[in-house]
């Protein structure tokens, strides 16, 4: 029995007085008056998850195997780590006289993005240290010093707003003296080789150091892939060591190619016990404060995915990662909503898709690893405990 | 004020494809009328439990005191264990050439295999270690080893089915290579002790290392005794120092004397806090994907345990140790019905007792070593934490 493992990005609302209330969404639905519904809590009651750490959570780990978010986007970015490899996440700037003027440099193209990117791997030089930076998407990138003895105990060098000076680079501690030292050596290399272009500097900012962790197949026995647009959810997914292809048109919003993603999900059945399928867009319109775009794009999913995936597996849990009310626009503690759908999962007798129906629902309230656990057993892949 | 804790093995089954939600059962539905509801996971949410490990954690404890499953079997077979002791669960087998025919011997009979028993008593001697075997139903027994510097890090010599070699015992780390030889040892001097018997060889799996626990009483400061039939639930109680008297006729199946069973309950109640009665046989029809037997089962509880237990003991508490749906013929993580009855104890509006109803009750979902801390206060016993 193979199982998808929808995580709708920002799902949750304020119980009440959600979107979720006002809108039917058909197949969603159906998988709810077919399936047994509850609460979802991915880090924990009344935690305010980040997108990486409710991920994280998700796949069954916890804090303490959490890297930082520089390691996990240059992961999602196709980067190969190395444990002990220290990875910022960056931003093109303008600055004059070292103050910002623009900390994203106009939001650049991103062909322009990668011709400076070439411009800076050709260039630049430590000695004795490997460095690796790649552009993302218009103004954003990732920047990887490789090498022994680093330490991601070190200070920003973004500022954080326009206006202010580009940072130096300071160590938290005697330990991190060399790491800052050539974080800095780095800037001003970056500066010159930038010069005169009208994104002239890269901030780096988010220190983290990559680490190994048990792969996801080793700790729960079970093959998975992720489908996603964003880079941080392929990220995370390829630092639990779950395949996450790069899929055509998967942008990680609204006008992501859902078809593609529905026949990646597809296509990821045969060779997977657990096909994980991330979708972005109503966390970004919860973030936006747009009541409507998180609407339209929880209808969208209905329509374009859910259907597809209701026809391809046997077993369906949809959830989120976090709420992400458009009345706070932010990411919060409130519940969110939990499908489980299948022969081995039963059925209760909630009928509708939101906060307030789910919190009736049989799945009770589920944290952390705990839906994992359930979801390797309705699949049939747990093993007992004892004997 | 007394309390019965009822555990029906394997009682819980898929939610909204159960059959429970086909039957009445009369007295457990006068329980659930004037008791409360609510779900018990005796391990925890998501997780598929032995047998073994359920009821060490319905008595409290959790799997840093789990032995494995042969010093459970011995206890349970009246083998007075000590700390260090090495524990197996052993098969009869027929064996040609070290080939194993038959792992079961044809499921010799009981009085065979107390013969057999007998002579390897007699015979077997390993010099300075003490071996004691014990047979037990048909093929089944249990084999000791007591002596020095004993692990339990050795591979089984049961091959686990027909056609395959029995195999020789290997040790798992340096520190266990004398165990491994000793096991050896014991194989080839039962072969050569029961030479010419149907029953030509031991095979040995399950290795467990006996371990001091605290007992129940000192842990929760209740006096409980057990009553079970089968060997196992007997040797859980005993491991943890809670009597469990061999009863008469309780056979672990349902044709087990339940009248026998009702009768040492109620004598067990004026020296005790808690009586727990451990009643098999829902277990095993689930396992045999028997619905209508699952039920028969359920229907001979109600009517030949559940109403003397109330004519009896303040404070009911009836639940499960794990779920065995009959759809899926195994353990399971699903839902564990839980009533809880008595003056103390308090009532709801919950009518029925199935999962989804149990789902709606208001003792919510209990986990581990909530229940037993719960029945310590219903039956006043509870001290409180801090003052």
């Amino acid at each position: 029995m193979k199982s998808a493992f929808i995580i709708i990005d920002g799902l949750g609302n304020i119980p009440g007085k959600s979107p979720l209330d006002e809108i039917e969404l058909k197949n969603i639905n159906e998988l709810v008056k077919n399936g047994r519904a509850g609460i979802y809590y991915s880090v924990g009651k009344g935690i305010v998850p980040g997108s990486d750490i409710a991920h994280l959570y998700i796949f069954g780990y916890n804090f303490e195997h959490y890297c930082g978010r520089g390691p996990l986007e240059a992961l999602g970015l196709g980067i190969k780590l190395q444990k002990g490899d220290i990875a910022f996440r960056t931003n093109f700037a303008l600055i004059e006289d070292d103050v910002v003027l623009d900390r994203r440099a106009g939001r650049i193209k991103n062909e322009y993005a990668k011709e400076l990117e070439k411009k800076i791997n050709e260039k630049l030089s430590i000695k004795g240290y490997e460095v690796i930076f790649k552009a993302s998407n218009e103004h954003r990138g990732v920047l990887v010093i490789r090498g022994r003895g680093l330490s991601k105990d070190i200070t920003d060098t973004d500022p954080g707003k326009d206006g202010l000076k580009m940072q130096k680079c300071l160590p938290k501690n005697e330990g991190a003296k060399k790491t800052a030292e050539i974080v800095n050596r780095i800037s001003k290399q970056i500066k010159e080789i930038l010069k005169g272009e009208k994104a002239n500097a890269l901030l780096l900012r988010g220190a983290g150091e990559h680490k190994d962790v048990e792969s996801f197949e080793e700790k729960h026995g079970l093959k998975a892939e992720m489908i996603a647009g964003g880079s941080l959810y392929k990220g995370v997914a390829r630092y639990v060591s779950i395949e996450a292809k790069d899929i055509k048109g998967a942008t990680g919003d609204i006008n992501s190619n859902y078809k593609e993603k529905l026949k990646a999900a597809i296509n990821a059945k045969e060779k997977n016990d657990v096909v994980f399928i991330h979708l972005k867009a109503p966390d970004n319109y919860g973030h936006d404060g747009n009541k409507e775009g998180k609407i339209k794009a929880l209808e969208k999913i209905d329509k374009e995915i859910i259907k597809g995936i209701m026809d391809n597996f046997e077993v369906i849990v949809l959830t989120g990662d976090h709420a992400t009310p458009w009345q706070l626009k932010r990411h919060s503690s409130h519940p969110v909503p939990l499908i489980a759908y299948g022969e081995t999962v039963g059925k209760d007798d909630v009928k509708h898709f939101s906060e307030l129906h789910m919190l009736k629902g049989s799945l009770g309230i589920l944290e952390r690893d705990e839906l994992i656990k359930f979801v390797k057993d309705w699949i049939n892949k747990s093993k007992k405990l004892g004997s």
